[in-house]
């Protein structure tokens, strides 16, 4: 027989009756605040089209890597699952069959915050009162196809019941941001914002790039076969992301190396990434210069500038070359900030007014180097724990870690990252829930007074986020 | 006075009432288990011969380096200890006056899994009720030789008590397996396999490396002086070993480097090694490449793989000069596995059937690489905290920084990995302690339910490790 | 309205109630131990001279870069917080200004030890009983002043009222001692005593550094312009330390590098070094050699050697051009200890009375590496977490990461390790708390005996930091 699904309302607090107790009483506090989503991947022609989601499989199962990466490494095919091959060959086709293969492997997911998630998704926003598995999985593929095609589970109608004050994609230079402006021209009141990427066109090793960059300077009228003209574009299409309420750029390298390169080196290294002729340290070292560049426009039209870095993009070979790009094959790498990052901070580290927020995938930058160059550089600020570690143990390590050199003040409140939309209220609700949970311990064991445990709940679910992404 | 000796039955269990509550209902589910020992080092020949073991010192201090080193550590000359000098050198013949050592200084071990492992063995193999001391010493060890004298305490005897199902050594190709043979032409049931462990084979820096390839050319009658003859040889001492009930090989190697070399230049390697004129880095190239030629033999006969890397081999020069290997100085290393596995990845990382179970002394490479990998890679399963983390707080650690992205079921339950094998139901029950208190802290804040709990209590105390290793 | 400063008497303790009532007890037995302080900051001067300290601001905040970086981090001048610039530039020189200053952005400390030692402080050394804030500022300000002018809070006061029963400074071995000598010389009964910390005529990277050997040459009598007497010259100022009292030294590298060089290399390196023409890596082979030696002189002398390698000095660059040293700007690099003290332990390892203690800014050292190799090597210790990880997170996770392997012997109980004079007492306050919190977690969970811990909590707090620095 299938079992209840319940969602226990002290989920994630300590076992620890006095810390549950102050762990509730600062979450009531925060737990209803709007969401803010500074940082993200969802899609903005969902908001401006509004269509219904397609089906269940089509919207949690498919474009999640999250979910299918963990049904993969037990052994179930790509190709089962749907997954499109690159050369189109033959996969399944059939929703409800892969429905049943995430319901028959639910217990593969314990321990996980996928499980969390999926699991506040299914009780919290479709009401289911009993867990997936293969017996119920009809039951919910049905149910949840259903509730998607009725207007209340639209698109901009879950905007709205999530909360959501305001949302952030994520976009290359060469969008037109088409999606965005048809929302603010719409009479629909949700806040959907992009932020600028331009990896497409400031890495070198990215497929299409020279191509990319001739269509940029097509894009803003500039030759951007010179380095000057490219960096023109750059000024001009940040320029026209802000006008739109754009307030990041975003930069997913795979290292936080930084470089200040003489004009006739970078000038020479341009010309031979266009050429296709940069080695994989000629590439790096273009990155590194650009990520200073990106800093003195931060400078000048006051975006905030964030740094992804360390993810080993599609790891494994077999799978990007039948399947394609983010297939779960990312894997974080050792990361080191302190040498990487200096030449960047000694020609803009103390600049007022530069905001460099720093993510990573390697948590032991934490206590050694994140902390330490956030409780120093007036620029640098903390994301919060990323991609793997975005769970209740990478929550409590993060803050564990951080807080007693960097402080509270220099992190930025949760940013939910994903592309998995149903999921955006779980995913701030956990990092609630944690945040409440570490305060709790901090007044329990008196390093921190309860007003001012209540103060900062309440600026980790939402003012910081608010003041460090100028929203 | 000699305080009491007591195993407290909650030991190792949250200090809060209600976890404790749950890992212990927990704990009684799979307290009386059968062990399974997958991996690890004990020697067959106590099995097929069943002689009794001679006294204390000699089972357990002079064979333990995880004891000696403390007392090493604290200023004690491992003469004393009667640790043998590969020169012959006079040392301590005293048993009991090495025995008085240990004992005279047991508080060193306070907040030690050696601790914990020794009190295990002696109140529960030997009933004392008093703890080591100066002053039980002689009582200590007149009892422990008296009993060992028993055919109570014969090798078979304690196999049985011990409710062990299955017991793995570690053997290199070139051994005969004879005592292995002789258990199972014995009308005793234990069952004791071995697993396939060909560094001395495969590591050119392995004193005696080329001696050992001649004479594994001589036992399988190839010509192990071209590489085709060496590969051939491995192919027909795998199937030897697997013959015998084998179902693993096992890779001690420095890193977890992996290489797909052309032939023309694996075999100008091999002929190099063979004339002890590689480098080191030609020979961290030749195991690279010998690892990935493993896998395609594990993929070809179904021997599950598993690799132990990291480890700074006999790194007290002055020790390993007087003593020889083995002596307590060895001592992790930073490993990755990101870069390094990625060609044999690239190759067989999506072959079905194949298994690779990785182990790592470096404890970093928990959330930031292996639980990445293992999450993805359908080959790739984590083999349980090892050596120096094979301990409450390293066990503790491998779930909080594994679970959440590789889950429960890339993970393969436990290993003992040891040679001291009254410590064997001590170490299991150090696991299962620790796995159910692990457990009972996700059930009380809510990420799993009791059930489920209870399920994966029996999987991560007996199951897992059969399934893994194809017992 | 102000809040009321209450240190609970029960802080840092677990909230779980079990564990808090024995984690007290513990405490209760060493609360009032006197202070060992083997390695410090602290200027003789103050207790040589026993001048009244100046006020607040020049007392608690200029001198403090734990406190003014978390300022500075936030975006506030460090001209406005007085901090002199190297050229003379006029910085603020209103005291009570900038105590307004800290008192209106208390709050970023939240979380922070920093925040635990003032309110410290405040409550124990100056008796406030409300917390300090804007509107509290002006009382505090002129609270700390008078208080500063009485007797009661001279330097030689606060000493003996601090119960400190040693304290221990760095000095260069260009320093003549006169303010130790001094204080020797008194009537005080104080014990202050000094390290040997060669930094400054060891480093070629040192500002002056061949100025400081000429001169170090010019102090001892010896040419200094050659190896061998530049290594005569350390012999005979390590004896002038050690007639006054002196018992450890103490180095400062940027990373644990040893070596162990041909004479003729080490004579060139120096050469080199004198002239200036050193390499960044031929000065760091230069300072690798001189631990060697420096290893040498202490079986020589029986000095304890102290390593605290790690630090990337001054990162800010253009804070470090326009304030100079020591401004908060030194941020820790990965540390590896496993190759790089190879060749010293290759000589010296073993040596029966030699003691090396070893510190970390990287905390994945401590599993890794620094536990595994104070767990066999008899010369080899573990200090205390240093700098950044002297906190409370940063001790549990020091306990937690090195016990299993090191065990609590390995390990020379707390350093303050602090020129803060005044936050001394809550400084170990804090970590007899910590340590007293952990082993009351082992006791709880059965893996220490009451009797055992009540031993160790005096011996961590007390008698192994004695032993250790041999005082």
């Amino acid at each position: 027989m299938a079992k209840k699904l319940v969602l226990h309302p002290d989920r994630l607090f300590s076992a620890d009756e006095k810390q549950r107790g102050v762990a509730r009483q600062l979450y009531e506090t925060v737990r209803a605040l709007p969401i803010i989503s500074p940082h993200g991947h969802t899609d903005p022609s969902w908001f401006s089209g509004n269509a219904p989601f397609e089906n269940a499989t089509e919207l949690l199962i498919k474009p999640d890597h999250y979910v299918f990466r963990m049904l993969y490494s037990q052994g179930i095919a790509l190709e089962d699952l749907g997954i499109a091959c690159v050369d189109g060959s033959a996969v399944e086709q059939d929703c409800r069959k892969i429905w049943h293969l995430l319901a028959g492997n639910y217990h593969l997911y314990r321990g996980t915050p996928s499980r969390l998630w999926l699991d506040t998704v299914f009780a919290e926003v479709f009401g289911f009162e009993q867990v997936l598995c293969a017996e119920t999985a009809d039951h919910y593929y049905d149910t949840i196809n259903a509730a998607l095609a009725t207007d209340a589970f639209r698109p901009r109608a879950l905007f709205e019941r999530f909360n959501i004050e305001l949302l952030s994609t994520t976009e290359s230079p060469l969008s037109d941001l088409a999606h965005h402006k048809a929302i603010a021209a719409s009479s629909w009141r949700g806040r959907v914002i992009s932020a600028y990427r331009p990896d497409p066109v400031v890495d070198p090793e990215f497929e299409g790039f020279a191509d990319a960059v001739r269509q940029f300077g097509a894009l803003t009228g500039e030759d951007t076969s010179t380095f000057q003209g490219y960096l023109r574009a750059h000024r001009l299409r940040r320029a026209y992301f802000k006008e739109t309420g754009v307030t990041s750029t975003d930069h997913g390298h795979p290292t936080a190396r930084t470089a200040e390169l003489p004009a006739a080196e970078i000038d020479a290294l341009f010309t031979l990434a266009l050429n296709g002729q940069a080695s994989p340290e000629q590439a790096e070292l273009f990155r590194a210069h650009m990520l200073t560049e990106m800093a003195a426009m931060s400078i000048e039209d006051g975006l905030v500038m964030q740094l992804h870095p360390g993810s080993s993009r599609n790891h494994n070979a077999q799978v990007f070359q039948r399947f394609g790009r983010d297939k779960g094959a990312d894997i974080p790498l050792q990361t080191s900030y302190v040498e990487q990052l200096k030449p960047l901070l000694d020609k803009y580290g103390n600049t007022p007014g530069f905001t460099l927020i720093l993510f990573t995938l390697d948590e032991t930058s934490y206590s050694r180097e994140l902390a330490p160059l956030a409780g120093h550089y007036p620029c640098l600020r903390l994301g919060p724990p990323w991609w793997f570690h975005d769970s209740p143990e990478g929550m409590r390590r993060f803050r564990q870690q951080t807080t007693e050199t960097a402080g509270f003040y220099n992190t930025v409140g949760f940013n939910d990252d994903t592309r998995a939309f149903l999921s955006i209220p779980a995913r701030h609700d956990v990092a609630r829930r944690m945040d409440c949970n570490w305060l709790a311990e901090l007044v329990c064991d008196h390093r921190l007074d309860m007003d001012e445990a209540g103060e900062l709940a309440v600026e980790l679910s939402y003012s910081l986020a608010k003041q460090a992404y100028k929203l």
